[in-house]
């Protein structure tokens, strides 16, 4: 039995590549996206035991520039995924496409490579940038009815913008996610310059409209409580001004909300970083996806 | 003590980046090459267990199109390096620079980033291509004089191109390696379109000149063995054309060469199938490098 016979896939997705990786599948798709009005290229990577069955999965949401390529292709983390049966999903990190508006600045921390994981309620911008959506309801059901995924065992992860993106979302959807965890995150994306920038330019002025898309605010009003995991690079030149791990470690304090919050000793923002302790994340969602 | 006071690094040498991974230190460097008469990046991984004294190291050469980033950044295989104590050097591929000559057809097979671990004796190639003494001599004289590196202790391996060059200088260099792997090796660019093109270019028209760099050629006069490791994936577009693994298992059967040649069903050219399987070759290494 193949694992390619698994794939009841919907016509309209279309395989980019399947690479064989530790026994199992590393994949690209693109498929046109009714939520982002635009299409869209993801990857996946399963395990063996897809084969066998339904598998739990990780939902791995990247950075600023990137695309669904950087985590595949740099943070080896295919063989702790191997290891212990889990498929690994890595969405885009924005709409993309001609027709999609960019930061005419031309800057690289807003618009395309920097949707924020947010429904923008702004023109131009809400077109196109509903990546919250996108991430928590069209892509998990595009997953869910193509792979042979068990929808009862969802985690998510995610570095910088996409640890951001990974604490909201979770905090969000606590019933839907086992555990979070993340590399870096901005933890404060409303006090922090690319979060105000990012946040003026899709949600308009009022920062009331930003507080549902800030992890600190999001643990300072959580009512339900799920694992999370987050490591910091001391050595992380945006620690200081963009990321600001210190605030998260005071509110969750505050709001008695236990989590792991490691700060590691001179790594940097780098995929080194995420190399260096994906295998440790994995394993910290493993532990609450298989009991 | 931090691993940065271990270099004694030749003024020359420039530093161009130093990462955490896994404990240790991802470094690139670039300097001028006397060998090849040009500015030479190379890069260079070293174990936290380099703090501590004098660790083996693996020389990795990587195939064509790549550079020094290609394994460092792809292969992941950092995590093993750290775990068994291995410092790893990846050279570039080729000479470098706008006054090295380049194939005028814009080929990449032949050229900047395919110099092919050779010494050419053709102008205008023999003015910079001599990879082969740059990577026998000069690097290790660098790297040896800069790095806490034990100098007994030293392992080659390589990918496509570069397994072709891990495999041809250990065979002609069996006292200064302790083992040999290759992933997806030529085995004999004597015999294939990509060789028969580089080395008529690189060494001239006389096959005579070339057999000194065809791995099969060397394995059927060797006098002297040593371990030798190779995984061939069977899903490689080039294996039918350009690698002919078959040649090496059969000229090693008729020298009673024993080596692991180890066909992987499914793995195709890719990092994703160096990934899978580069633990498994450091390990092979480890045990060689470290009894």
């Amino acid at each position: 039995m193949s694992i390619q016979t698994f794939g009841h896939e919907a016509f309209f997705m279309q395989l980019n590549s399947d690479i064989k990786s530790f026994g199992g599948r590393q994949r690209q798709y693109t498929h046109p996206s009714q939520t982002l009005s635009c299409e869209m290229t993801f990857s996946i990577y399963l395990p063996l035991q897809a084969e066998f069955g339904p598998v739990p999965v990780l939902y791995w949401l990247s950075g600023l520039t990137c695309t669904d390529q950087n985590f595949v292709t740099k943070a080896g983390a295919q063989v702790y995924a191997a290891e212990h049966g889990i498929a690994i999903v890595c969405p885009d990190t924005s709409p993309r496409g001609d027709s999609v508006p960019d930061d005419s600045d031309g800057g690289w921390d807003f618009g395309l490579g920097a949707g924020f994981y947010l429904n923008a309620t702004q023109p131009p911008w809400s077109t196109n940038y509903q990546m919250y959506d996108y991430v928590i309801e069209e892509l998990p059901t595009l997953i869910e009815q193509n792979f042979p995924i068990d929808s009862q065992r969802q985690a998510i992860s995610g570095h910088s913008m996409g640890g951001h993106g990974a604490l909201t979302i979770a905090l969000k959807n606590t019933a839907r996610f086992r555990s979070v965890s993340a590399f870096s995150p901005i933890v404060a994306p409303t006090q922090c310059p690319w979060g105000e920038k990012a946040f003026t330019h899709y949600l308009g002025g009022d920062r009331n409209d930003w507080l549902q898309y800030d992890a600190c605010s999001l643990v300072a009003i959580a009512t339900d409580q799920l694992p999370v995991l987050v490591d910091q690079g001391t050595g992380d030149d945006f620690l200081e001004t963009q990321l600001k791990t210190e605030l998260l470690v005071e509110t969750a304090q505050a709001a008695k909300y236990p989590m792991q919050i490691r700060m590691q000793e001179g790594y940097d923002h780098s995929y080194f970083f995420i190399a260096s302790f994906i295998g440790e994340h994995i394993a910290f969602h493993a532990e609450h996806l298989t009991d």
